[in-house]
């Protein structure tokens, strides 16, 4: 008789956002004339840029011609798509990286779920309090996480960085030694950024203890500072310590069009094993590569059009941000994030629970947000709003903030 | 000191194809003025169907206005396209499967890779030799096979259930019991078809032990047979004991454009625990759907301008498939295969291994096709031809393989 993978019912609640999007449904079918608008899941609205649209019609075109077809694509991704990203992406910031370092994916989701793998079920991991939940589930589902604890809403296996206002919402290195530590800056949910000095602190830290930084760099575009790193490999030393995972859905729009990509220096080593060489083996045997309509909208990320209109989208977003953070600020609210990240993380008025926020501002601002403990113990009593909305749905969402 | 997954270090070389890759490469740049045919992987060389083709181009247009444009998509793929299969692949054969037991996704590889994490590492599976790497593979890498004896090129943890010239290529039932049982028909790589009669022995099979079947469909539209199902549950039962993993690479050439959907029937279950429920909680947690316009692509296979089109093209591939089979057999080759099946199936001639084959092939007739040892160990003394070639490299690579 075959059984399951009892990992999973160890999970708890079903995937957040899964939650979120059934609780907005149920209160659209309840409420047809309300108009509501979501500031929740990290989702962009506005259309791929004419450099891309222009890009998919031509690879469309490519496909419907004997001649120009495209099938199976190259285990990594097409070398036009991996050269642009080497090129732009690492040479241009002084980074190391080679174009056989990169691997194409459908998005940073996958690939931050599916990195653990390569690793040994003993690894212990350390996550940001709170932190995007794939990290965790990830793990869980792996069986690396040991027991929950549902009152405090942690796993005995778990190292857990609190990310706090009190260090400005940027982890100190954990006391106790990790194997794999995940960071994402410019942070999501709590939209802070590090600066190279604090993650050259990381680097070296993971250098010293042989821990592995998995460092999702999916928000990279919306960096406004000049001290904060685009990548970790700014970083002296990270060849030997960190993976990067970054995705064009932020910087290009593309939640609903799928790519993303891996850097797995060849350095990176445990013994004589090459992650490298692991991380090929995954994606050879379990992946079969972004299509290649796909691959060329991302090269169209890089042209002189796409870099230019590109750089209009970030800014149409980070407008927004400042709408939501200037307007959160004078309704009273306590704000942070917004600056070098599209979110904006604001306490829960009063002695409000993350929940209970996101119902009151479901019902009576017809706002969604994501309630800040879904994102861990220490997102209790925050909310986040993101700046991916309409500019006009974001005002109008403000104004009704604002009137409460 | 963070350490690796040492399941992939069991795994014996590289995947099938990634070595195929490499010695050709290294063949053709060694012979730059020799033409090489490939008819090794099952990667198709028609071009995309004029619907298909319209159906992208309407999809991107849309994906360039903020009105019409599509940002992440839901969980189990758009509900157009997942109606649309529901109603083609299911209904219309007489199968009760609903379109909310359908999840989309970006292919059949993926998918056959992924299925076997939501079930326990305890449990035991079942191939037939010789088979689609993937599956071995995967489980390897879970640690559900057990130790690699490189003798017998088989896993100590494994049931293996030989497919040969005296059982026409299909298994008969195992003798020890499976938890987990993978069939593929029609079968790649032997190109092998099973009956109605015969799948239900199986899906009986399957219930009586309790065991689940995960069913590889990715070829039913080069069924020609009137007695061979299309699904496996057209089979009495089968709602209780399998999965089913359909793709769109070769019914509709979708290799590069990456598009396939799992069935996981809600009757699944494990004492309380739904497999529908594991199933879509990892699709929910470690991905992020096919594109939108991807999606659109795979609504037009099954419009009526789509479904005419594709016949021909599936009629064009199977004419290939006759060329290989007749141009074989004139040659004095035994061959199986190329009735409902893009695939032939041949015995190496003399004593000839299938990798002496391989390489005699690719250096006296600049034909590359795949050694069957290379899909298991009853795979030895065989080779694999597919039919996705153009017809004209088609002929001329039975030409030269005549001349030999």
């Amino acid at each position: 008789m075959f059984k399951v993978n009892d990992n999973y019912l160890k999970l708890p609640g079903s995937y957040l956002f899964s939650t979120i999007g059934k609780k907005v449904k149920a209160y659209e079918a309840a409420h047809p004339d309300k108009k509501v608008i979501r500031l929740g899941i990290g989702d962009v609205t506005q259309p791929l840029a004419p450099a891309i649209i222009e890009a998919l019609h031509k690879a469309v075109d490519e496909m419907g011609k004997a001649e120009t077809f495209h099938g199976y694509a190259p285990d990594l991704g097409y070398e036009f798509l991996r050269n642009a990203i080497a090129k732009n992406d690492y040479a241009d910031r002084g980074c190391p990286i080679g174009p056989d370092e990169i691997f194409v994916s459908d998005g940073a989701k996958c690939d931050s779920g599916n990195i653990q793998e390569i690793f040994s079920t003993d690894n212990k991991i350390a996550v940001c309090d709170p932190v995007y939940p794939v990290y965790v589930d990830t793990n869980v589902m792996a069986g690396r996480t040991g027991v929950y604890d549902p009152s405090t809403e942690t796993w005995s296996d778990v190292i857990y960085m609190p990310c706090t206002a009190e260090n400005h919402f940027v982890p100190e290195l954990p006391k106790e030694t990790p194997d794999l530590i995940y960071l994402c800056f410019p942070n999501n949910p709590v939209g802070s950024a590090i600066t190279k000095d604090q993650l050259q602190v990381w680097v070296d830290y993971a250098n010293k203890v042989g821990a592995v930084i998995i460092y999702d760099a999916a928000y990279e575009a919306y960096i406004s500072e000049e001290n904060v790193p685009h990548s970790i490999y700014e970083c002296q030393g990270a060849r030997t310590c960190a993976i990067e995972l970054r995705s064009f859905s932020k910087n290009a729009g593309f939640t609903g069009t799928r790519l993303g990509f891996t850097v797995v220096p060849k350095d990176l080593k445990s013994g004589d094993v090459s992650l490298h060489a692991l991380w090929a083996r995954r994606h050879g045997t379990k992946y079969n590569g972004a299509p290649y309509i796909v691959q060329r909208a991302g090269e169209a990320v890089y042209s002189p059009e796409g870099k230019e209109q590109l750089k209009k989208q970030v800014a149409y977003y980070m407008n927004n941000a400042r709408v939501i953070k200037d307007g959160l600020k004078e309704a009273g609210y306590t704000v942070a994030g917004g600056v070098n990240a599209p979110y904006i993380w604001l306490k829960t008025p009063g002695r409000m629970t993350s929940w209970e926020f996101f119902d009151y501002l479901l019902e009576n601002a017809n706002v969604v947000g994501t309630p800040g403990s879904g994102f861990g113990p220490s997102g209790e009593g925050y909310f986040r709003l993101t700046a991916f909305g309409s500019y006009e749905n974001t005002v109008a969402a403000l104004e009704r903030i604002r009137k409460l």
